[in-house]
């Protein structure tokens, strides 16, 4: 199944909340950490728990690097947790020249199986060919990030007129030959959202920086809305995953993303 | 030992070189393919033939990534294997939200114990922070690459009528209040080096972009020569380790460096 439409389907359902699995042993409830896998344990709880509501769930690599193979052995089998009609996005922010982007196009898509991956575009096109060579994959470039360094590059003004992160969305419009592009925009941007939206072509959008960054979920739904489109992912992570530190965390995570659904068909179907 | 301190030291040895260990299964000599542990083994013999002689040793995470968790254990074995007055240099390109980052430099620099890293600056300075502040590694921040997709980004002009590649030097040198930012810059641009050098302030300068890539040791070396500074690292990856695709592949990288040795120490003795 191409990853474009496992997205499309979900966002059909109305499920639009991509859980980011940054899972943290040092924020996970106590009674996890007696087990000899408690992330493992606790990403499978959750998923078992949220997989008939979320639209995708988000692996933030650097908490599974951060302990090496061991980490990264969790990380595949909490890839193998998860049903395959759900998109499942390596959060890897990768780029590099071409033949090293190769190399970890096949570590995300062929060694772990991913249907779609985070990448940053500041080194241009040929580094990310590799990806985008995969056509049944979604490779979801950087343009305006959540945080506030965003605003030392990305928000800089060129001799055009445009703000860098419009010049990057417009090559990644132009890059998406094969429509497998999608854009990873900041949800702390609101008024850049509204702005440029009309900007973004037909290209799927990840939103990160609801819950924990401060985002609003409603905004985000509001801007969609109004601009008439629905292939979209809003990513929260803290915000669902640490919702409990009790034995009743993944039911509450689940509760959570449920809320975040009925918040979200609520908006939707206001006039 | 501070990671500054092994350049320093190297450099002052008239040692310039970083070999970049790019180790790919389908490039390594024939009769190393039947190893339990070829990539291990090609690594091993390329460390102990150049020892001597380099500078740094930059290993390339992707090719390692590409194998999943076995390619991992064969990069934490690899720099076990590198004596340890000698930088290693995890490149790795990281860089995300704050919280994130932190876990990616846990992996780099606790994890596996590397002295240097590299670094994209795209999200800004909060994205790096977690980096900065391991105050004893040295943290490798790109500028501008070595690729034709520099000119995508990197190369556009802002409306300060700096380019974008300015712009992220000028900050790197106003982050570095640890002494721990270094820039990448990549060789290939030869024009922009010489032009650009005097804003480096004193800040080491990783270049990739030499052998494979076409950029010429003569001018990095003839740029730093006349600039009067002697605080960098030509990295040469592919032009080094498949030197020969025969057995002795190892003592051919071994001469193909000390020939890159001999080239600088004439064009350093020159008038």
């Amino acid at each position: 199944m191409m990853a474009i439409d496992k997205l499309l389907t979900k966002n059909r359902e109305r499920k639009f909340i991509c859980v980011g699995l940054d899972s943290d042993i040092d924020k996970i409830p106590a009674n996890l950490k007696s087990s000899s896998n408690p992330i493992l344990d606790f990403n499978q709880a959750i998923i078992s728990f949220t997989k008939s509501a979320v639209a995708a769930y988000k692996i933030n690599f650097a908490f599974y690097e951060k302990d090496g193979e061991k980490g990264l052995r969790v990380l595949s089998e909490t890839v193998e947790s998860i049903p395959r009609d759900i998109l499942i996005i390596a959060d890897a922010k990768r780029g590099d020249i071409g033949n090293t982007s190769l190399m970890y196009a096949k570590s995300v898509f062929d060694h772990y199986n991913f249907d779609a991956v985070t990448l940053n575009p500041l080194m241009g096109r040929d580094s990310l060919e590799p990806f985008l060579d995969y056509k049944d994959k979604l490779n979801f470039i950087l343009t305006l990030t959540s945080n506030k360094g965003a605003a030392d590059f990305e928000k800089l003004k060129l001799d055009n007129g445009k703000f860098l992160y419009q010049q990057i969305i417009e090559k990644i419009v132009d890059w998406n030959s094969n429509n497998n592009c999608g854009l990873v925009f900041g949800a702390t941007n609101t008024n850049e959202l509204v702005e440029n939206i009309n900007s973004f072509d037909s290209l799927p959008v990840l939103l990160p920086g609801v819950g924990a960054q401060g985002a609003s979920v409603e905004d985000v739904i509001a801007a969609f809305k109004s601009a008439g489109r629905s292939n979209f992912l809003i990513n929260v992570s803290r915000g669902i995953i640490y919702s409990s530190e009790e034995e009743d965390f993944a039911e509450k995570a689940a509760e959570e993303l449920l809320n975040y659904n009925k918040k979200i068909d609520s908006i939707l179907k206001e006039a």
